[in-house]
């Protein structure tokens, strides 16, 4: 009913970073592309193939070392129904291989739909008298422009189901500022937003963090400071390091006493092979290092700057 | 590169409505539940086939009188992959008999996953040489939260390929209000999101509304009349008819000379048979008959209450 599975996950792995698996198959190596296209042509079906065989190659070389792996939807969506079978058997693969999933989604609707939603990603669907787990993540993003109803039956199923959500607070992109910066009686949007993922937290509390999270961008660190003052108990999921700019003595500021947040990374790690400019077969170890360096980068920066310590 | 096509077919058929087809395994006619249990077992795979079967009945049912169809892409998801093949089956069926497909996804992000999304849902995805269409409705609705370049991706392919997208303002359940109805500066975010909506179609205008429509809910009538004034290019996208308790008188404020938006009728449809209380067998011809009252009940308040009339 809380994030405590996940913040056990990272306190052992001493590594609160989670990586990204939203490989689109132009940027695969290409002896995975070939492989492929090989085997099934140009369709969505070898895509999704592809993208399979790299994220298990990924997570067989993170597992030990990364508490937890968040497919990006879209990347799946984008491959038709067979990338959404990807989805679901990379959800499968890391989970076998005890690391915690999140479904970037960023989902939202009335609660009627949200049920859907939520049986979709979190819970389970009911055919005649069989429960089945469509996609069975371990948490989902969502976005809260709804309101409370568009929350509560996600909050239903972290309670019987000990998943967990993030809600979207302050978002890594460029223009997150147009809406979300926008003051209310001296309180920005996402500062709202914040306030209300602590209230919506109250009901599926853990030891130290609740099931609501919030996700806050890398790319705004004065911000995510701040927040992090004010919502003591919603622990952050932080986008935006690495490609999008965000470093380690940014997210510094995301952590209390060390804790309180789990930083993403996607191309950095998923594509570590072309930065290094290695034998693009050596991608998964390629990853491995990059995985190494930034846990390393993470802690330097988190016992110098992390609040309370 | 804009809704002039959806709004050349409701002016055809003299019909603003649109059909939400957003069915559940267990809400079907019991004989769908039945074969498809007999077939498949209880699986993922039989309630898809149901949902399909289902479908495809109201679609052969409907699609003369009714300019569109609108799937809530959240009771697919919860169906698993099978029921995204599902999704994709009924756009490519209602597609060939003519309808405008609506995928009712709320889908948003950062940039470069909305490029992503984009492609999934309206534009196609390169494999190799080849460019292939994963789901390939007509229009998205989408959630404005992150700003201007969350929605550039989809103005691309907007402007490319002749397609649309609805952007959340004001949503038809109950607790919309706690962020939307926040006053800055004397206006209120859902009417911010509005103007918003104004500005982004700026680039891809048609005859008289672009293609960024807006979603306001029918539960909320005041304030789609205040839109419908304010936002004299953007088409509207209005659910909460019916079921959640929106008529046709509130739903006429929506209109400006009889023109500039669709309604949405989801439950009133589907399950008209119920309501009917006739044959399950029946099914099909009760949505029709369903259907047909509503369209009378539009035309008859949109004539007597629509602006400019």
């Amino acid at each position: 009913m809380s994030f405590d599975r996940l913040i056990t996950k990272i306190n052992e792995m001493e590594n609160p970073s989670v990586v990204g698996l939203d490989a689109t198959f132009d940027k695969l190596p290409q002896f995975l592309q070939k492989q492929a296209i090989a085997e099934h042509g140009e369709t969505l079906l070898a895509a999704s193939q592809a993208v399979l065989n790299f994220n298990k190659a990924l997570i067989d070389a993170l597992y030990d070392i990364v508490p937890a792996v968040k497919p990006q939807c879209a990347y799946y969506e984008m491959l038709g129904f067979e990338g959404m079978r990807t989805l679901y058997q990379t959800t499968e693969y890391a989970k076998q291989k005890g690391m915690f999933v999140i479904h970037d989604g960023k989902r939202n609707d009335i609660g009627s739909t949200m049920e859907a939603y939520a049986a979709a990603h979190l819970g389970e669907t009911t055919i005649g008298n069989t429960k089945i787990q469509a996609f069975g993540a371990d948490a989902l993003t969502v976005n809260g422009y709804l309101g409370t109803d568009g929350i509560q039956p996600l909050l239903d199923i972290c309670k019987e189901q000990d998943k967990g959500i993030f809600v979207l607070a302050k978002t890594s992109n460029p223009s997150s500022g147009e809406l979300q910066d926008k003051m209310i009686d001296g309180k920005s949007i996402y500062n709202i937003m914040g306030h209300m993922c602590e209230k919506w937290g109250e009901s599926v509390m853990g030891k130290n963090y609740s099931g609501v999270g919030a996700v806050v961008g890398a790319t705004y660190p004065e911000q995510l400071a701040q927040l992090r003052k004010e919502l003591p108990r919603t622990f952050f999921l932080v986008p935006g390091y690495g490609a999008q700019g965000g470093g380690a003595k940014d997210v510094a500021g995301a952590f209390y006493k060390g804790q309180g947040a789990i930083i993403n990374n996607s191309r950095g790690i998923m594509y570590a092979y072309k930065n290094e400019n290695c034998n693009e077969k050596d991608f998964a170890q390629a990853a491995r290092r990059a995985a190494i360096k930034m846990k390393g980068n993470l802690y330097e920066n988190l016992f110098t700057h992390s609040l309370g310590l």
